[in-house]
Order: structure tokens, then sequence, then C-alpha cells
């Protein structure tokens, strides 16, 4: 496929019939081991793809911030989970209040301090916010051991919370060869959670996990919902990690080849195309073969990214492409990508066919 | 100083007393030394900010887009160098028109390709473009060496476009005990380009260089006008070169503890701030020490970064940050943070004191 006529380089361009496609996957394939998909929407942040995402089943959605939960609210989702550990004062506690007004808000809690504080802030309110106590499957970023929720869930209880179950992130999945081994340490925190929050008293309603990278891998899971975000587009990292196929890629940036260099004829060609970290953000894990892929290319490798400018290494031998041909990037991480830009252009079947708004693009608080 | 309360974290906030002085050291450091200041708004894309720029004697801006371009002119700034070799077709090419008609505007250019394809959408108007042929001086990305620029140059002359000089990025300046060195060898090129262009029957007007890490060195330079943008804020990457002082910074992420770990005595605690690449930027060199620094807490490492979390190290046997606690962190390279929010908080002398909007933000085209 080529970048369609109506798009300026470097410019966000999603295939909606991909996106459909890997929506309707992951609603079937959650569906078929019998858990609740509540996708991460912080991934897109754009109002259309969470409808399409809740048209296909979703429970609700899971958002990081209480920005993006009133982005979504206020478009008429009425189940969020903020999946995160919130530290609220007065000023979050008065937005928690607000969106508890039009829907059930869920939030991550990971100490006493932190529930005692949130329920502080709410006073009379506390009961309208429901928490879940976040675990630490091996990512080592927040959460606790399993040993550790039950005075997290008990002191959030007695800070007036509702406390509704457990959440972890097996973020460590993110590692070739790691998925199914996270998938399992995720599998085992949740149970060991659940048994001791049930052995003393608590009734858990969900065992909240996933990451696309496990989301889609077959077996039980003691989860009852799982949170993949990334799924929706696919990126450079699950493709490396081999947890999708270029024909799962739904989104690319559209770039122009702006400049040559000349190197010899058996070394490999090098060129200049102007999507750089202000587009594609530059995440790159020490496993990653660079700062992105190009889609039509699997053998060419982005070597260096400067704010506008990515340097393509192409196969030695190889004919370099001309300047001013138009390559579609597969960025490392779409998560950024999508936060980088107000609009995204579409695509069907080859053809340009209008724009999203990114609409919760910023709301980092 | 401690972060005003009227500040929700995480959110940049830019000391303007801080930012006044180094517009001021820069203005009088290049006025010193006999060369034209050409700040790069890329850095902050903010009217205001390009505003005290020309007020201390700014001969014009610096920008990366025409999309850029496009918001300074709207604002009245009246000299603007596009400082990439764009890739102009028919609608670039109207956009360069429209430009031109309130600003004097200048491109970049380093083929005879681009030159060409430049010169015949411009048509009749092409005359009314300068264009600078970009150079490499050993940062091997865009540019060619000083021997092609002849041969570039008179394509664009050819193609009806006002050759009126020639530019350089020194970005192999990013790196522990280059700046120096990657001086000389802007310095080299602007020089062999010179006397070959005028070799040549050009009239040079101007040789434009300079990046933060070497704008502020002393001695003789070949260049006539030079192009830092970081100066305006520092970050952590030119405070890790040693091109700035912790007091030089301008610009820090207001940020809040959200998360402990417990660790043993000995070893180094860690916690979780609510800070992460969606507003950090995860731009890290290879040289760095971590994701970014905590000002007020020069011993601590940002050890690990996601998108709403930053994992911070802390000394062993230091008593960890309370939860809730608001810390300053400054973004390894600040050019990424001020792309990432819409507006930027303002304090003078500690106390908030309003917002910018980050005008130019996302303008990638």
């Amino acid at each position: 496929m080529t970048v369609p006529d109506e798009i300026t380089t470097p410019d966000v361009m999603i295939d909606v019939e991909v996106l459909d496609r890997n929506i309707a996957r992951m609603a079937s394939a959650t569906r078929s081991r019998g858990v609740k998909l509540r996708p991460h929407a912080k991934t897109h942040k754009v109002l259309e793809v969470a409808a399409k995402q809740l048209a296909a089943g979703a429970v609700g959605l899971t958002v990081a911030t209480i920005g993006e939960a009133e982005v979504f609210a206020k478009d008429g989702v009425e189940d969020i989970f903020i999946a995160y550990p919130l530290w609220v004062g007065v000023r979050q506690a008065e937005r928690l209040r607000r969106l508890a007004e039009t829907a059930r808000i869920t939030v991550g809690v990971d100490s006493a301090e932190s529930a005692i504080y949130m329920g502080t802030n709410l006073g009379a309110d506390a009961g309208k916010i429901a928490v879940r106590v976040e675990l630490d499957s091996g990512h080592h970023r927040s959460g606790v051991h399993p040993g550790s929720a039950v005075a997290v869930a008990l002191a959030a209880a007695d800070a007036g919370l509702d406390v509704t179950g457990v959440f972890t992130f097996p973020g460590h999945s993110y590692k070739p060869g790691m998925p199914r081994l996270a998938a399992g340490e995720e599998d085992a925190v949740l149970r060991q959670a659940a048994e001791a929050l049930t052995s003393a008293g608590f009734t858990l309603l969900e065992l909240s996990g996933g990451s696309t990278p496990t989301a889609l891998l077959t077996g039980k899971t003691a989860a009852t919902e799982l949170r993949p975000g990334v799924y929706v587009f696919g990126d450079a990292q699950q493709l490396e990690l081999e947890r999708c196929s270029p024909e799962d890629i739904a989104l690319t940036v559209a770039s122009t080849v702006v400049s040559h260099h000349k190197t010899g004829p058996d070394e490999p060609g090098r060129f200049i195309i102007d999507a750089g970290s202000k587009i594609l953000g530059s995440d790159r894990a020490p496993w990653a073969t660079g700062y992105g892929r190009l889609l039509d290319y699997p053998a060419a490798r982005i070597i260096a990214l400067s704010e506008h400018h990515a340097t393509v290494q192409w196969p030695a031998g190889a004919v370099l492409p001309e300047r001013g041909q138009r390559l579609r990037v597969i960025p490392n991480h779409v998560c950024l990508t999508m936060n980088l830009v107000d609009e995204v252009s579409l695509v069907k079947s080859g053809t340009f066919s209008g724009t999203w708004a990114v609409a919760a693009r910023g709301r980092n608080s």
C-alpha cells in the first residue's frame, strides 16, 4: 500500500480495516477464555476507537489518569478503571466525585497511606469510589506483594472505600521469551492475593491482569479480566516479540525520504526520512533492532533518531529509495506515538477516509 | 524551592527568572563573539519565549518544520529559517509562498534533486525563498560534505532559488568531551564550504552553525550566526555534559511520589513518581546516568521509565521521601518535554504566576 496523496508527511495513518480486525480478534480471544476485556485506552486516546471496543463487548475502559477518565466519561463511557496508584488530594478527590456522578469509577491503590489519604479527601463520598489493590507480579514498578495485599485492602475498607478486586501489570512480559513466564507469574500473584483476601473476609469481584503480549496466550488464567492496550494497533515491539504479524499493524507513520548519504557499493545504504522522535517517540528496548521498523521493507533498520530525522540503514547492495519516496514506519511503542499527535488520518482499502481527534492526548494528570 | 500549590502533578513548570537569565546570557555571549543569534524555537514552541529572544537581540528564529514557521509568522515574526532539508511538493510550496508574504523565509537544501523539485513547485515564486546548503560537520545525519556544496548551490540557483548561505548542526557535540572537538569540525566545514562557494561566484551572507553545547564556547568561529535551542531551559543532558549548572535549569517537571518499594536497610531505596515518558520524553543517550535527574537531589537516579511512572533510585541509607512529596524532575531532553504538553505553568520567585500555551506543539509537518 502506498501513502494516499491527501496525507502530508510525517503523519499518523490508521488502517481502519486492520484496526477492526484486531479489536474483533481480542474480543473473541478473551470471550473464549472466559475473561472480561477492559482495554487500556491510554494506547489510542480516541473516542471512536473506544466505542468500537465497547461495541465488541468490552466491559468498560482502563485509563492511566483522571484526565483520561474525564475525556471518556464525558463521551458517555460508564465504567472506567484508573489503573494507577493515585495520590488523591483535595482536587483529585473533587474530580473523582464528579466522575462518579455519571460513571462507575475504580482506582488503584498500593499502600495503606494512599488509601487513607484518598478516603480522607473523599470524605462522605469515599464509598462511591471502588478500589483495587495493585500487585507486583515481577515488573517491580508499583504494586505490593500478594502477602501485603490484605493490609492495604483493610486500610482502604477502613477509609470507607469499596474494595472490589486486585490488579497487576506484568510489564516484564516485554522481553523476548518472557510473555509466557510473565503470564505465569501474573497468574500466581492474582491467585495468592485472592486467597489471602478471601480468607480475610473480602468478596472479590475482579482479578485483573493482562498486557498485549500475555493476553492472547491460551490456557487457563486466574484473571477474571484483562487490560491489553497495544493490540488495537500493534507496533514494532509487538512485532519483534512475535506477538503480532505485519498484517496486524494498523498504525504507521507516513514519512518521506528527504536526504541520501553516499556510501560505497558494498556498504549498507543510508538515508533520512522526515519522521523523528517527535512523532515516533524514542522508546527503544535493549533488545529492539532499532527505533521502529519499515512496514514494507522488513530488512531496513532505523539506526538513529533525532526530533525530525530518522536515519535508515538499507540492506547492502539494495537500491536506495528515491528522495521524495513515501515510506510507512511502524513505531516501536505506539502509545507514545498517539500521544504526540492531535489528529490521525484514516485509510480504508488504501484510500484516505477522514480523520479522528486524539481526544485524550496529553491528559497526564 | 517547593512546587507551588496551584500545580497539579505531573506538570511542566518554568522558572521565568532563570529563563530570562539564560536568554540574556546567550544573547550577550554571541554578541561578544561577534556572531548573530538565531535561536531554535523547536525547543520551546512558545510565542512568549520567542518574543523574549527577539527582544534580547536575536536576528530571527530557527524552526524545524513549515508548521512551526506558520505559528511564529502568524504571531508577527519576520525572519524565519526552516533548518531542515525540506522535500517541497505542491502543497509545501503553497505554504512557503504564503509564509513569504509576511516573513523572510529561508529553507535548508542538501541535494540538487531537492533544490530542483522545490524550484519547480515554487515556479515563478522560487526567488522569494532563500536557501542555505546543509553541510555535514560530523554528525552524519543530513547535509553534504563541503566539497559537494557547490553542486547543490548551483542547482538551487539554476532552479531560481536565492542561495544565501550554508548551515550545519554539530549534533555529535552531544557526548562527554565532544563539544570543543565538534565545534572545531563545524568551523572547518563552514570555512571550506565558504571558500568553495565564494570561488564559484556565490556571495555568501551567512555561515550558520551552533548547538547549545558549542555555542557558549569561547574563541573565534567561522560562523556568522549560531542556532542554539536548549539553552533557554537547560536539561539533564546539558547538565551531564557540563554545559549548564543546576542554577541554569529553568524547566522542571513537577511530580508526586505515589508508591514505595521496601528494600533492605543497606540497599538503595526505590520509589515511583507520577512523571513518565508521556511528559519527560524517553530520550536516553548511552552516556546518560538515567532518564532525567532530580533537581533537588543530585544523587538520585531515574533507573526506569514507563508512560506514567518513573522509578527513582535513592542513595543507600538515605531516608526515602514520603508518599505525596512533590519533587522536581529535570528531563533528559527538554525539546521532547515541551512537545508533550499544550500548556506550561510559570513560577516567579517560587510563586505560581500563570501559564503559557505551547503554541507550536505537535507541528510536525
